[in-house]
């Protein structure tokens, strides 16, 4: 059976019934990347919220921080790991090929990012986003720690945190519709 | 010892020194509630990225929706409980007391839902939200279905979706900060 | 829907049926507490079980020991909070409220005791409670020579001891009969 | 390296200090067993605790009860095995092997009581053991009734929960103490 | 950094040491693949192992069964997303990609089977074989009777067994030794 | 009901119509052990993959290697007791009791070997076999380097990795069959 036949299990609405300012978002996508990203087919299903997650995503994915955004892209994907969600992995896996040019850290990003070689203000980053992720409780003051004496200010600890936060919403975003990532992704920057 | 002798173990700015459009939203709260709720306290170290978390998290809990403004703070406190966040719990369980008048219904929500006396459609909800924030790889067309035969239609399975998202987004803030509610919540409709 | 509906899903017996030192008790509490806590009324349905419990409960609650009794009841609430116990957290974090005069340490013990302030002992025997609620089987050395260095005893290490294992008896009885707590200690020393 | 060489990891009094109550039940235990439980010696560290931890034992598995006192037993086990508890499964694996005169159950019950061929009572009896003591946060409705479907009473529920909750109390004693048992129990009915 | 610098963490053998027969099997690799397998270099530590790896491998793998080679090659890589295997995640991904002619159905496997779009006795062989991974002594007579119901017979439920069981040996052989891919997988039919 | 009834839940294939050299292997065995132990029996049901698992199983546990056949069948007990896996708790339990001469040790090794007494080298090893076997994803640097620090070669350390992988297998076939041990292994070297 071809794969898959859907975007989101909740359905989405023709976007030519979109209001303008996310119809001229579409064509910019179409323009840019050559595809709207089902992320956002998926949330038109109620606009106005669709712009809030915009927003965010956007402050935090490309805006200025101490994190670079090879960084944030690999939070994203370790987080995404954990909670085994598919869209996210192929979609942001895609991105730490593209900007690392490094196809293999990709994958090892994706499968178990414990296997990859990384400095050590990269790995703490990623085993601070996995405890984050897994079990938020047990994070205490040693964690944060852990970070200031791998480099990171506060201001960096609030951005990774606040990354990883994000893509534990993105992720139950995407499962609890069972998103389907576009096709696209699965061959950039291989 | 006294508790807490913090807001966030990341520090918190000098509201003075914080843009007029974040001033003024302090002072509506403290018009409103008596005091600035210490998530914005928290966040204020990155202000733009709490103007896009207050939009986001307005529209979640206080818009138009099938979800009553109690269920989704049902929803709030029981993602919170799989989470174990204190901030979330305080505040949020303030506010199911608050909302139902029933100042158990809010412990219950806290300490473990499957004590409480819910209707169909309820119960339906925070399953849903308990497998979506422990396990949400496993969430299937089944769990959809669920939701769809206790009444929920597809926007609203949307919106609660992104609640039940959005607080483990904000557990994960909170966790990651060690962020300590207002002493405000914990005597609100006791 | 009020909350809630029964005090155990197994029936409790006509408490003027009971043998006479058990009534002698009935009106103890009545007098000293104003109500009979529903513990004893789901366990009156086997009385001389009832009264092993009640001699083990109050031998580990209220004698001698190297713990002082706030220490004990935060054992007990720490211990139910790992076990998401309704019934204990109710009626032991309103102990805890009412022995330390600190509201907001009752919540702490109840939703994650990571959060509070507390000194080195106290730290250490709740993570001991909470390592052998939930993994007993990795106690080992270390973590008795961890209470050791935090200042117990002999006599202490098996009291605590006892303590979160009575604790994991009265959770489970309070989970299988879906025990109700008795409404007042909601209101007990906010 | 010979095994073991301790009874408990907090010592145990001289016997010859013991009240005489007590003196008397450890002669008995000679005459009759052979020896004196590692349970009771590690208990007489604080004999009034003893005493009401032997007076619960007691009623639990060897009063009058719809249990049958091989079901206590092989429940006991289940238990202890969810816990992997040593002491306990050594010493009440040899009384499932002493009272079924199977020594093939025994076993089964400590290493995976799933492969047992049970009759239906036993088997709700046993998968309710072992829920109530790994996730006793998620017990229900349903799980009291099977039980009754499988024919058990609702006075069959209340005791069959206090033999599962009370064997983790011991099982926590015995881990807490690193509690050794009899080698005796070794050969018991094999 | 370059990903990766090693083939295994207990070093790999010059292979121009190893026995003929090995060295034939070297070169046949080479001839046929353009590169040595990694597990075959890591495993040739220990030659005399190797040869019986290869064989069981060879049979579970490529001999006649009820299972078609595309079948054994998604029961691989979803033992091995169970268990976050790297290599064998890397390696049996290819494989899947290249028997499928699917790209997007590798991915799947990898990163969470649920999300694929599979005929009831695919779904049925890979719920089998997760659950056989991670909890094996929950396993009972339901399991193979839904096998059965999907159309396995019993020898296929006993190679689907096998297959399963073999890769939760291999994982933990390239998890222990930290084996990493050859390069040549990622790009295999994508 | 007498326990067991069956050997395999997938059947077992009449011996009679065996290839002679797997009859002769039977022939042998009950020569030397008095039965034929029944994985054989299972397995045969695919004679060929019996071949490949006898000559790997024999070279694992009988051939040369820095690992005494004593750890060895230690390994292959503290894997199958994180696995709950019967048939393999009891042979190899059996064969732990026979080769140290010390029936407790057995037992420990079964139930929680944390609770033996073990030299350093042989508590690393089970340490490593038990991570290995429940979290392999986990397995870094730093558990190699224990250990080597314990006393572990490299070629022992690859040995040790496949012994705990192979009953990683071998325990996943018996469940998968729900295969029963032979009887008289319960009562070797009691």
């Amino acid at each position: 059976m071809p794969q898959p036949d859907h975007i989101s299990k909740l359905g989405v609405p023709d976007p030519a019934g979109l209001d303008e300012d996310l119809r001229v978002i579409w064509r910019r996508c179409v323009d840019k990347l050559g595809f709207v990203p089902n992320v956002y087919s998926t949330y038109s299903l109620r606009p106005q919220r669709l712009r809030h997650f915009m927003a965010m995503y956007n402050e935090i994915m490309l805006s200025e921080s101490g994190l670079s955004k090879l960084e944030r892209e690999m939070v994203a994907v370790v987080v995404s790991s954990a909670n085994r969600c598919y869209y996210c992995l192929v979609a942001h896996g895609a991105a730490v090929r593209a900007l690392s040019g490094d196809s293999e850290l990709g994958e090892m990003m994706a499968l178990n990012y414990r296997v990859a070689r990384l400095d050590r203000r990269q790995r703490a980053m990623l085993d601070y986003a996995w405890k984050l992720t897994t079990t938020p409780w047990l994070i205490d003051d040693a964690d944060r720690e852990a970070l200031r004496a791998a480099g990171l200010y506060e201001t960096d600890i609030s951005d990774l945190t606040e990354t990883a936060a994000f893509f534990n919403l993105s992720n139950r975003m995407a499962s609890g519709t069972d998103m389907m990532p576009n096709r696209e992704y699965h061959t950039t920057a291989r």
